[in-house]
């Protein structure tokens, strides 16, 4: 196995940090638009070697692939460039893993009734070349979407009979401090959370797909592991437009524990137009305001030996048990940062989310997962992989929640 | 007299409208860093004409002034500006007003205690040269600096015998519409805005000044003519620096009714870094992202036709009144949106700030005030001026203020 990483940032370097540890690939090539990046996170291992690359290119990513013989192309930037890495992974006869898929667009008239075109849809239109050239995209294969589908099949094969929700809760009691104490500042790509955040929730129910105002339906969630009780709102997430397609449901749901302040936050860009992707003109120059949101706030990757506390991300399913009797099961993942830092130097929530496409990679590697076409993580049979999470150090949990 | 108005924002433009209808100036030269701006605000009668310039540059304003034999030069830029264009109207021998006053940078160690350098500190820095030049330098004369320091003139000459506090109150029930209802549009410029809120407020208190957090002493201050009761808190602003300088008080303070969105808002914006004013690096182009939230934003000027309220500046006096009794007393001045759009076609913030310059000029044209050095408001003759205003069109009032 040969793999190309796109994509050097918080996700990437943690990545290359955890799977230097395996075995089971040959060679990753690490590319980024900054050299110096992709550089320092090669300069892990022998195996690792360094690229600048333009993401937005599928013709450079092809041009990549065959160079150097890519067997596997990860993308690890921001879903802005999903496209032109699945595409230009395609032309190369690589095989594709993302962990988040490609952009929605609002539906024209009813933005927060009906969905537009949907996160993963222009994937899934071309799950029949993939499928036909005999070729594996295995789309959303971070912590969420990724760990979450995996719990989601877990539970469907070996814990209910029937289920009725496939409920997505993350959450965290994660602070960054700063010389003068607790300070703001957002531990995942403030890019990604304003796109997945202010982007109308898309809700599973009853056979179709549906959307809500942004931050709909709060719920306080009681998190295990003495994270404890979370406000959580409905975003819109990729596992809601995966889960459904392979198992059955009557409603499947994403909510996030971003706490007042981070809702307060974000509904103050949007009532600024500061989340706005597209450019602004500023006296002499174009730009776009949430890439100068992002270039004010300091780079999440760098936040780990400042940041205390756990992070948690898991499903919480109900319907009835293999016993014939109602369950309410939350299947979980909780990374201490204290840990994620000794262990390996990432801070947790990157460290949570590139564990994932390594322990896949490997079962791909060592032919225990196989496929063909665009496939989610609940595609695959979840308890090698489960067994893989455990035996990298990091084991998941199960616990019954009250109703 | 000939004046040359360097900017053609809201207030310069609703300046050109007041002043058209006045006979007390030869000609006014509108300039602006965007000549078609300044055209469009000259349009308006024969007595004006256009011209682009760099307020930037002490030299450009110089030779504009020289050029066209500029006797008195009005400032109607962001106060980013103000030192060039003083500067630049020194060194061509005319007269200076403005609106807003050189900035404040905080004290290095004790920033929310001491002040550092104070708003106008530079220019009164110069009050010398302008005196032994014989030289007028009026700093200060909009709304708030400007009609607020006038009040307070009046209420020491005519009012009171002993002051205990002059505080300013400022505050509206102005709302702007949407095609969706009421949305969030300042109506004054942002860039003033966050510079005067986010920076430390500045109290005269015994005889010294000294700063505080932002945002503090929140008060509810009940305002006239229905606008009721708006939250107001402690803000940096000229009044507090100039009306201690020539008038007795124990105390002087300005208090903002922001409202607790825009309070939130602004807290947002700091806790974020957006409020900067200097540049950062957003990919290949270095942009401040205070100018970023500027450009998301409307401008202010082209807000009238969805604007609708009233605002109100004034000042709270409270002491001794020439009775001797205790006497706590609020000198206003109100703009109904409605009336400033109809009769000038202005948005009533802009409006209220420009038409006392437009004031203040007759008065110097036909010699009712006169003087040198760099004086506030607060050192002329305060009836003259509200007698003009009244006969303007837009009366001002006086109530009793329970306590």
């Amino acid at each position: 196995m040969r793999i190309l990483l796109i994509g050097a940032g918080g996700v990437g370097s943690a990545f290359t940090a955890i799977a230097a540890r395996r075995t089971f690939f040959e060679a990753i090539l690490v590319a980024d638009h900054l050299l110096e990046r992709a550089e320092k996170a090669a300069a892990i291992d022998s195996r690792f070697s360094a690229v600048a690359v333009d993401a937005s290119s599928a013709e450079a990513v092809t041009a990549l692939c065959r160079e150097h013989a890519v067997t596997h192309v990860l993308n690890a930037v921001d879903p802005r460039f999903v496209m032109p890495i699945f595409d230009g992974a395609y032309a190369a006869g690589a095989d594709y893993l993302d962990m988040a898929m490609s952009l929605s667009r609002p539906h024209p008239d009813s933005p927060y009734e009906l969905p537009g075109v949907k996160l993963g849809d222009d994937q899934f239109a071309r799950a029949e070349e993939w499928s036909a050239a005999g070729r594996l995209a295995l789309v959303g294969i971070g912590v969420e979407p990724g760990l979450s589908d995996v719990f989601a099949r877990y539970a469907a094969d070996h814990l209910f009979s029937t289920i009725d929700e496939l409920g997505v809760r993350d959450g965290s009691n994660l602070v960054v401090s700063g010389p003068a104490g607790p300070t703001f500042a957002p531990t995942f790509s403030i890019w990604t959370t304003i796109e997945e955040c202010l982007n109308p929730p898309v809700v599973w129910e009853d056979g179709r797909w549906h959307t809500t105002e942004p931050f709909s339906e709060p719920e306080v969630f009681d998190f295990p592991e003495g994270i404890g009780p979370v406000e959580c709102v409905n975003v819109e997430h990729e596992e809601v437009l995966l889960m459904p397609r392979w198992l059955g449901c009557r409603r499947a749901t994403f909510k996030y524990g971003l706490g007042s302040e981070f809702i307060d936050v974000l509904k103050t860009l949007h009532k600024l137009g500061l989340d706005r992707a597209e450019t602004v003109r500023v006296g002499e120059v174009e730009v776009s305001p949430r890439d100068v949101v992002a270039a004010c706030l300091p780079d999440p990757a760098t936040l780990g030996d400042r940041m205390s506390g756990k992070t948690c991300a898991g499903v919480w399913v109900t319907g009835t048990g293999t016993d014939g009797a109602p369950r309410s099961t939350y299947l979980y993942h909780v990374v201490d940062n204290d840990w994620s830092m000794a262990e390996y130097g990432h801070q947790c929530v990157v460290w949570q989310t590139a564990v994932n496409p390594v322990i896949a990679l490997e079962l791909l590697a060592n032919g225990t997962w196989s496929g063909s076409g665009v496939l989610g993580p609940e595609a695959f049979d979840a308890v090698p992989f489960l067994d893989l999470l455990t035996a990298y150090g990091s084991p998941w949990g199960v616990m019954e929640v009250p109703r």
